[in-house]
């Protein structure tokens, strides 16, 4: 098992949220990255008893000092030779900072030997139009993507840091042509985009309706987007924690597409591939391809099993008897949250041997705005 | 992959130790659990960004409240349907004390259905002779022991539980004899005897000098041990992390030893085996022989990773010109706790598959106390 994995040995700081019970953060995050072979360091940022998607928990919050400090621990016992850093939550605009000088000082660390070092950041702020962290974590994190090498933001979080609201295939392109222009970052993937909902142009062929489409870009030399899309059937339910299963998957996989373009591409700073290579052939959609499909499996998987696991509950609750309508109400939506957990644990062959349904494709011509064309 | 998996679905509780580098505490069971295809739900009692072995590390211990306040937020949201716990390292008295009750809550919660919840306690005091706790840590052990299941003391620690002094096989035999009975837990393994340092009878065949050797035993219905040995060659090295892996391991090999010992025994109380059950046949026996076998593994591949890691290193270090003695000895001394780190991330195929060199055997009556014979 192990002896074929295709994923190289990949040494992985992960910052990101832990809870007790359950998959998000960086406790979704390492295990992934542990199942494909990645030695991962968890500096967790919170420590919660599970994810805000219950409407409660308890737990505490790690300050910016306490972030630091940790990684001070880990400085000075030499054992700081990381070859990603994986960035997600950060729950205040002090704590983005903190995570932002450890990027920083990691990059430092690897100034000598471009490529040994690759920071992938997921700006966490909010979703569905509407942020979920306090407002200066916004420009806190418009200061700290300068030197992130991936940046991995949802559609909400793509108008946020663009100024661009997505309302078109056209405004998308333009939104991630700002963003590789504004912060000088080579990589970027606009994780989930509900096309269906998007104005087209009625000259390309419509999207199922139930898609989502994953966006991806590398710069070229000019700085110029070469964009690519994968398109992918939407499930029926809203799983938490999806969005750190794609940064974790995306680790691995694209650590592996740029050490199979060969030992050019991983000592090129950034991995930026050459000019002549067209988006659908870029590590970035190679990893992209891989990431979805190993997604899409363990979420079915898990629609599965949730379906299952409620109508189990269904017949075994007679507990709920004595209960206000209220409380049967709150007990039953816990109960949903909790049926919904992503099911990865039992799913691991998904993860590692993803079986490719969805390609990349080269953005038509008629969705770039026309400067792109 | 995952469909082979032999270990039954199992949610644990876990409740040790987390650092965000390396692997010891939480940050290995739930490895190991997770490759078994276990489902952890990890509670961390410490966050520090390495383990003590480094002689320096960074972060914070959990409050006693803080640990009470994540299990408060498991029960308010209905996360709390575990089939075992596993508990380690707790960082003061107030803080197993709020372990224990934590173990108690769910027991509580169970009763109705014996046998599914099992408590495993790893009683974390101290190695070689010292204590490494506070010294109220000991009676705050004493007073939960009593309620686990299984404990999986090391030798130092079953001397501090049972008082007795292990010199011999037959001081051994007697120490968890003295732990049956003063704690009523049913099962017990000592997780490692120098048997080669201990005085024994001339009658019985010499262990090899570099065996470590473990001992378990379950009660019968009389209060009487049923003693088992497994005896392991010993590797050249120190790691950290074992207990833990050993704690583990045991989780999920117990479990699948109990499930294929067929329904009646997995819903006794505690899976206590009836006891016309010999020795070697126990669960428990089973369990141990499988777990040793992955450890024996995994460790001769840390030994050779370790080796390989530091002839590198010995080329590499151009950077330590310039340091004084006392710096560079301290960095050969990070340098090599770092390679003996355990490598389990890229041998998780050893967890899986593990392959049986070493059986469980009755003990020798000869090594028993008289009135055990």
């Amino acid at each position: 098992m192990s002896s074929d994995l295709s994923v190289p040995e990949t040494r992985v700081l992960a910052i990101a949220s832990h809870v007790v019970y359950g998959y998000v953060g960086n406790k979704m995050a390492t295990l992934v990255m542990q199942s494909l072979g990645c030695d991962v360091a968890a500096l967790n940022t919170v420590h919660f008893s599970n994810h805000t998607g219950y409407r409660q928990f308890k737990g505490t919050r790690s300050t910016a000092e306490e972030i630091s400090d940790l990684y001070q621990g880990l400085t000075q016992s030499l054992l700081t030779d990381f070859d990603v850093m994986l960035s997600g939550y950060a729950p205040s605009a002090a704590a983005v900072e903190a995570v932002g000088a450890i990027g920083l000082d990691l990059q430092r660390k690897a100034e000598a030997k471009p490529g040994s070092f690759f920071w992938i950041l997921d700006p966490v702020m909010g979703d569905q139009g509407r942020l979920y962290v306090n407002d200066d974590v916004v420009p806190a994190y418009k200061k700290i993507i300068h030197h992130a090498d991936l940046i991995l933001p949802n559609q909400f979080e793509a108008e946020v840091l663009s100024g661009i609201k997505i309302t078109s295939l056209s405004t998308l392109a333009e939104a991630i042509t700002v963003i590789h222009a504004t912060y000088s970052v080579p990589h970027v993937i606009i994780t989930s985009v509900q096309l269906s909902k998007l104005s087209r142009s009625s000259s390309t062929p419509a999207t199922p309706p139930n898609s989502l489409t994953v966006i991806g870009s590398t710069t070229k030399t000019d700085g110029s987007p070469r964009l690519f899309r994968v398109d992918v059937p939407a499930l029926d339910c809203f799983f938490s924690g999806t969005g750190d299963m794609f940064a974790a998957l995306t680790v691995a996989r694209l650590r592996e597409a740029v050490f199979a373009a060969g030992p050019s591409l991983r000592s090129t700073k950034s991995w930026v591939s050459p000019d002549d290579v067209p988006a659908t052939e870029l590590p970035l959609a190679k990893a992209t391809v891989k990431v979805l499909a190993s997604m899409h499996s363990v979420l079915e998987k898990t629609l599965e099993a949730r379906d299952a696991e409620l109508r189990a509950a269904a017949i075994e609750d007679e507990s709920a008897a004595g209960l206000s309508g209220e409380e049967k109400e709150k007990r039953e939506y816990l109960r949903r949250t909790k049926a919904a957990e992503v099911r990865v644990v039992r799913n691991v062959q998904y993860l590692r041997d993803p079986v490719i349904e969805f390609q990349a494709q080269e953005w038509d011509k008629a969705d770039l705005p026309a400067r792109l064309q």
